[in-house]
């Protein structure tokens, strides 16, 4: 497990755009509120790119992630926005360079694939948490986090909205998962992450229910999900009603029945708690609590 | 390769539901329109059964399908509607059972997963056409066509509206594909159909460039379109201007350059042409057809 050194008010952050084109006024938002809490950013002119749906070629993309992890002036690496594109470009990254640098990177949604492909390659702790365009319009909880999660010792608790503890039991295993469709459209390719053993995260945002259920019974199909520890609900935004989409969950996880919780404020929406992954943790789901005891800072 | 007995007046035919519910009149519709040419009809009452977007238990769904296949006073099996849920009953299809009572069976959409898993298993030509429901809204080609491919002595043919030719050349190769989002659900899975050596059909419907583009991209990643040797888009309704998805079709297929076809009025909509699958054909993007010779019925 290559350990990261936290992020303090002097350092660095380097900005990159794995996905789509952004909205110039929420991307500065997001520069201003990283600023104003003493971080320096580098912010490479390639970001404002726009080609169709993605934030340049795929070259120019996958080149500015490598750039960023391979220079030794930036502390850490912070998507501007998901969207779509993260997939096109895993062929492109220079993992052996990022294994060799390792630092804190945070985004979610598509770059899922990232997250995933990072802590899979380079046994390197991953932050799935707000991006830059999400600070315009995130709680106060998750703006307070995104910087706290660096102060915290590797001591770290996300708590499910009024306790929703779906199935009870605990269960301890490294973190993985993200947005449930990014997840699903990486199976069989070599980047693909690996559920066994570990703790599944999922949240979505504008899929019915059925689409969900299409993702998990084809994981469950393929046999990616059965040696899964437990199951931590994030946030399902226009996906249908939660009781629904809590009973598909149950019905894909029921052999054998792992712990399940919901309501985890994390994935899409204005609230996106900083959740680390590629570490271990511990869901509670009688108490409705995922917690972190320490591990993934170096200590310092 | 199986042979089929094509069916004709007088024969019955069977319905089943393996994905969602329906609307009544629509299925009405489409049943009067099968005997007003002289098929009996066999419809269990429980396709009837509704439990959310599923038409019945996944076990009553799968039941129903082996039945029909069993019984040998049925000659043909056809699909009610698609929707969401055949994914779910795949591992609950009686194949030994199919394999050795083949017969032509009919559906699209959400039953490409069985489509391509009959063919697949049984090596056994199964039709990619229009459902029950879909004749009330089919256009009189796709009426027209819906019978008359049984008198066709397997000599058949589709051809591109306004003769679409995207990129030029010939390939002979075996049908298969069908909707591309039910396909892409199929990667990993034991039910995946396998695309090498084979011209690939693709169509879809309310999926944006975005989400086509995720999904070849995922199936090019997986390594699974590096060996097909021709691509046949059918409609793409309401996924964006066609002229983007063309481009994805492109730039995913470029190495090697096979020839591609758009345009063959099959998938949603009003237009479905029957096409067959699992057997062999030739496409003509120059001329921007897709023939059949012969080999999808037995010689009777």
């Amino acid at each position: 497990m290559a350990a990261l050194k936290p992020i303090r008010p002097g350092d660095t952050i380097g900005i990159v755009a794995p996905a789509s084109p952004f909205e110039k006024a929420k991307f500065e938002f997001g520069l201003k509120f990283l600023e104003d809490r003493g971080f320096r950013l580098s912010v490479p002119e390639e970001v404002f790119q726009r080609d169709g749906y993605l934030a340049g070629s795929d070259a120019q993309r996958a080149r500015l992630i490598n750039q960023m992890f391979a220079d030794s002036n930036i502390h850490a690496v912070w998507a501007a926005r998901g969207g779509y594109g993260t997939l096109r470009i895993l062929p492109l990254i220079d993992f052996s360079t990022i294994c060799a640098n390792p630092k804190p990177f945070v985004g979610s949604s598509d770059i899922t694939a990232l997250l995933t492909a990072l802590h899979g390659r380079c046994r390197m702790p991953v932050f799935h948490g707000p991006m830059i365009i999400s600070f315009a319009e995130a709680d106060e909880a998750t703006r307070g986090a995104a910087l706290r999660i660096f102060e915290s010792g590797g001591r770290w608790q996300l708590r499910a909205a009024a306790c929703r503890g779906i199935r009870p039991g605990r269960a301890s295993a490294e973190v993985t998962g993200g947005n449930l469709t990014t997840l699903s459209h990486l199976i069989g390719t070599p980047f693909e992450p690996d559920f066994n053993d570990r703790l599944l995260f999922i949240e979505d945002i504008g899929e019915a229910t059925y689409r969900i259920d299409r993702m998990l019974s084809q994981m469950k199909l393929a046999g990616r999900l059965g040696r899964v520890k437990g199951v931590i609900m994030g946030n399902f935004t226009d996906c249908g009603r939660l009781e629904d989409i809590i009973g598909v969950v149950e019905n894909i996880f029921s052999e054998p029945p792992v712990p399940i919780i919901a309501g985890i404020p994390a994935g899409h929406g204005p609230s996106n708690v900083m959740m680390p992954m590629g570490v271990e943790a511990t869901l509670d789901a009688d108490e409705g609590v995922l917690s972190y005891h320490c591990g993934f800072f170096a200590d310092t």
